[in-house]
């Protein structure tokens, strides 16, 4: 195979809807298009994923190209939004195969599938280091309506998606590290948390409910304290949670009958891409009947009463680590 | 320093224009927001930059982000549309100082301010392996008036911006590689052409005129003569450029002197962001007249005719490579 022209037309141009026309004019143009007459807002959002950071490398390409969309597609859902376009820069290794390629840009077909979207730009480049993604999504939004971190206000209950904490427990069973930890899971179970870390599902089900019902929203993607500490800071109010209502997997409960000590993790761990929304009172109830797989988990309060992870006496749970970082620190 | 939320505070946040408000919400939310009352159409292209593919890792970081906005400006003047938002992710090696970082926020801020463009998103990562840049890039341009590639018809007139060469060469220079060719430059030149590599200057005012006299253009990236083949397929035409015609600096005007062979680098090396345009040649005079700049350097023709460089005897230039490629090969 002969470079880049050859590379978009063989594993990407598949993936637009419109070859001669835009939105992406079959990858074939500088840049691609959105025309004007769209009438609602367009949300923008961008994730890089690395190699051995937020995805094993010997990981199947199929996955890690889902991975890619859905952590993006989370963003745009739990501002309300749906996801509609996206732009995909990929940095190679050189030892990369077309049989890799191939698999990821099915991988891509079957998310955008999923998630009713299209790829229509990108660049794919060479490096001597890890395979680095960068994917740019676009979400529709009613013009208006997108749901920030800032509109939480004391006396909202404070809900969760889905279950909590399977994404840094499939981390740590990827990496080896739970066994070490002594826990012991059923091979079912052990599944279910690796395949929570590396393929997260956002439900574009519940951005319609965000929009209709949340004063705040965002995704999980840092840990639920950390996030929830970010919210309740860009609302300027305080927050708690009861822990003992967060939701958790079958494989998640397990995992801490073994070893309680994880519930640090679990609380504060990343890669859960579930959403985090503060709903008024009095919708609380509405909300919850209408949403399949939300669960209250606990409530706005002032700002000066502070953020906190109660335990299941009501006193604060002490925790590690607030929020994980995919960062790390820079030298200063 | 610890970890992406500091990280984004200094070094990214003061890139934003409306701390508290769209598009970008000081950087604090999931998503940025584009309202749905813009008018006109927006054009979105993305490019990935390498250390040590695209620049070197030793290179001033304020140029280096400088390179990074530049290299997404000139897709967007190509197509005859001005720069609006943008979107930087990062893949950071774990040795880079906050000095650096310093630097490249202040390249980014220059180089937005020259551009008129501001940061509305993007992720910060960590990475074993080299730097990595993502930029994805938001244009307006009016409804309707994006500039194609595939415009182009028999008897329109070809023209590019600038000078061609200049980058190639600096690579070359920057590398040692032209030193060892023979040629010995001034050191006026020799600056010249280092940053005419690590700092391309799309201009903003060659936009508008693209859009009133342009039936084809694109930005030449990878190479004057491998970018003329493209445009030439995306219109099913033929063409010709005249090697005499094409406008070199004098820095690659005095390479040529000393070393003919790098002709053909000139024609077919990389990294010029200047831009190649097809003009109705009842249109042609009027453009050279009103655009600052700008070059006749051939003539499009019929399909069948194919694509040719010729020299100044009129014969067919015989160039080894077509087209500069970023990507190297892949396994097949």
């Amino acid at each position: 195979m002969t470079g880049e022209h050859d590379l978009i037309k063989r594993f990407f141009a598949p993936l637009c809807s419109c070859p001669d026309d835009f939105p992406a004019f079959g990858l074939l143009d500088d840049t691609a298009l959105i025309p004007s007459c769209r009438g609602g807002d367009v949300l923008l959002t961008s994730d890089m994923l690395v190699a051995d950071v937020h995805f094993f490398a010997d990981d199947p390409p199929f996955d890690i190209a889902h991975k890619a969309l859905a952590v993006n597609v989370s963003d745009i859902v739990a501002k309300g939004g749906l996801p509609d376009l996206y732009l995909l820069s990929l940095a190679l290794p050189a030892n990369l195969s077309s049989d890799w390629l191939e698999a990821f840009s099915s991988g891509l077909l079957q998310a955008q599938k999923r998630y009713d979207c299209e790829l229509v730009g990108g660049d794919t480049v060479s490096t001597k280091g890890p395979l680095v993604i960068s994917v740019t999504m676009l979400g529709d939004i009613e013009a208006g309506k997108m749901v920030r971190r800032n509109g939480a206000f004391p006396g909202d209950q404070v809900f969760v998606s889905g279950t909590i904490g399977d994404g840094t427990l499939g981390l740590l069973a990827r990496s080896g590290e739970l066994e070490k930890t002594g826990v012991k899971l059923p091979r079912q179970q052990h599944e279910h948390l690796l395949n929570r870390y590396l393929r997260p599902e956002p439900d574009l089900a519940l951005s319609s409910l965000i929009y209709r019902y949340a004063s705040a929203s965002m995704d999980i993607s840092d840990g639920l304290f950390g996030d929830f500490t970010k919210l309740c800071a860009a609302s300027h109010v305080g927050g708690i949670i009861e822990a003992a209502r967060v939701p958790l997997s079958d494989a998640a409960a397990s995992v801490l009958a073994h070893q309680p000590d994880l519930l640090d993790n679990i609380l504060t761990g990343g890669d859960d891409y579930e959403v985090l929304m503060t709903i008024r009172a009095d919708r609380a109830d509405k909300f919850e009947v209408e949403a399949e797989n939300v669960t209250r988990i606990g409530l706005v309060v002032e700002r000066v009463e502070g953020v906190k992870m109660l335990d299941s006496d009501g006193q604060p749970l002490e925790l590690a680590q607030s929020a994980y970082d995919h960062f790390g620190d820079i030298e200063s």
